[in-house]
């Protein structure tokens, strides 16, 4: 994998890098971007972000680079959607198309060339960690919204790839709630059986994931009620091993400022779990 | 003063505030954004920020809050310049105009009804602490690139408003630098006796501020040579009883993630200069 780095910038002594690669997955130029701690990282996070998101938000306002340089954690955020394929309406609406990739393979015209989003984490990100060279570390799975979406979804479809799971506000039952509703019908089509495999209140029942989840939720965020609900992800995981910890956070939004808030105590909980500290 | 609030975010248990209020000196609407620390605050920051800035950047990027809510500093960000007057030129350049006010009083036309920046800060800004019930507090002042010449300047100047200063890769010298020179010519005239008003290098010499600065320099900086020199401000205090200390800070760059490595240690200067530690 031929990598080109954009941008870089120093931050806590280590480095934050803006980088793209050819995506054979998306068949698209792909925009990530990594941070390196300071010295020989001990565990690596891939965070996946949400809604409109770019690579760059996280690295910009997540504020998590002190305790991750300290601590010996290297950090992936992939991009949330291909760019540059300008399809029929991909642009027309915040929350489907471009910034809304929703971490699925699209299966229905016109997205199924390249929205495979699903794949390019799974696939090409893990090409991206052995070609960067941190393959070796164990590795977690983090993110925000509909990238906590990802996070579930993947972290539990892929328990030998991601040894921890935690996500903010995530949707957790995309098929319920109007957001996954629109995203999938358009890009999976209108049998819903097929939407199951991107569900993580479906998810769960079959996953051989055997770790803690940590989810923290913001009681003061405006999508709490229509479009996260994290009380249906509780009720599935009751009846399975995955022991799930959700902390409902009093006045808290759905913004980065929470993210912020909270981040150093995912990347705890991450390397308690991979039995790092 | 009428006082609008127009957003707040729960960050770290305290709040972050993007109000906006009437100013009588720039004639127009301004916008600045606040964050309160969870417990009564023992110390104000004010931040000014740089070129293309608004009052958001600081807040969201420099991931000053955990140290700032834990050790209850309250800060206050205004925006660069007056916004909505849309007059000839002034959005054309992104180093001058909108996003671009220098922290000084225009004197020339069309500028100089509007570009009120120093005594907005001055005046305004008092104004606004005392409104904000925040005028009991000790306070300092810091900022970045521009915004850095105006901590620099305004605390100079106003050492009976702030016991404490200090700069991120700050313009010391703008009378002798294209970013300062352009900005002076055209707010000021060509009177270059005018512009050392607002030129570091110059108001050191009378200066009654007995503190230290604390300015902290990233050698990867591409504006580092041409515009901003901290050797010239280290040579004009030389010959004051100002104590400063430049931090030249290997490898980093003139962005937020620069910012956002020193902003607690310039927050831990400012309450050791507060004695508040």
């Amino acid at each position: 994998m031929n990598i080109e780095t954009r941008k870089s910038h120093r931050c806590f002594d280590g480095e934050v890098l803006f980088q793209s690669h050819k995506s054979p997955t998306t068949g698209t130029d792909m925009n990530l971007s990594v941070f390196l701690p300071k010295e020989k990282p001990k565990a690596l996070m891939v965070w996946l972000s949400g809604l409109t998101c770019t690579e760059e938000n996280f690295m910009a306002k997540a504020g998590a680079f002190q305790f991750a340089s300290r601590q010996g954690v290297a950090i992936i955020c992939p991009d949330t959607s291909p760019r540059g394929t300008d399809l029929p309406g991909e642009h027309d609406d915040w929350d489907f198309g471009s910034g809304a990739g929703f971490y699925l393979d699209a299966t229905a015209n016109p997205w199924a060339q390249n929205y495979k989003m699903y794949s390019y984490i799974v696939d090409d990100i893990s090409q991206f960690i052995a070609a960067s060279n941190l393959d070796h570390l164990p590795r977690c799975i983090s993110g925000h919204s509909m990238g906590g979406h990802g996070a579930l979804t993947i972290g539990l479809k892929h328990p030998e790839m991601f040894q921890s799971i935690s996500a903010f506000a995530p949707i957790v039952n995309p098929m319920e709630v109007p957001w996954g509703q629109k995203a999938f019908r358009n890009y999976l089509g209108d049998h819903e059986e097929s939407w199951k495999a991107y569900d993580a209140c479906q998810l769960v029942k079959s996953s051989k994931y055997n770790g803690e989840i940590l989810i923290d939720q913001g009681l003061a965020d405006n999508f709490l009620t229509e479009q996260l609900q994290p009380e249906a992800f509780e009720k599935a995981c009751s009846a399975t091993a995955v022991s799930l910890q959700v902390r409902r956070q009093k006045g808290y939004d759905h913004s980065y400022f929470f993210v912020s808030s909270f981040i150093d105590d995912h990347l705890s909980f991450h390397l308690r779990q991979l039995k790092l500290t």
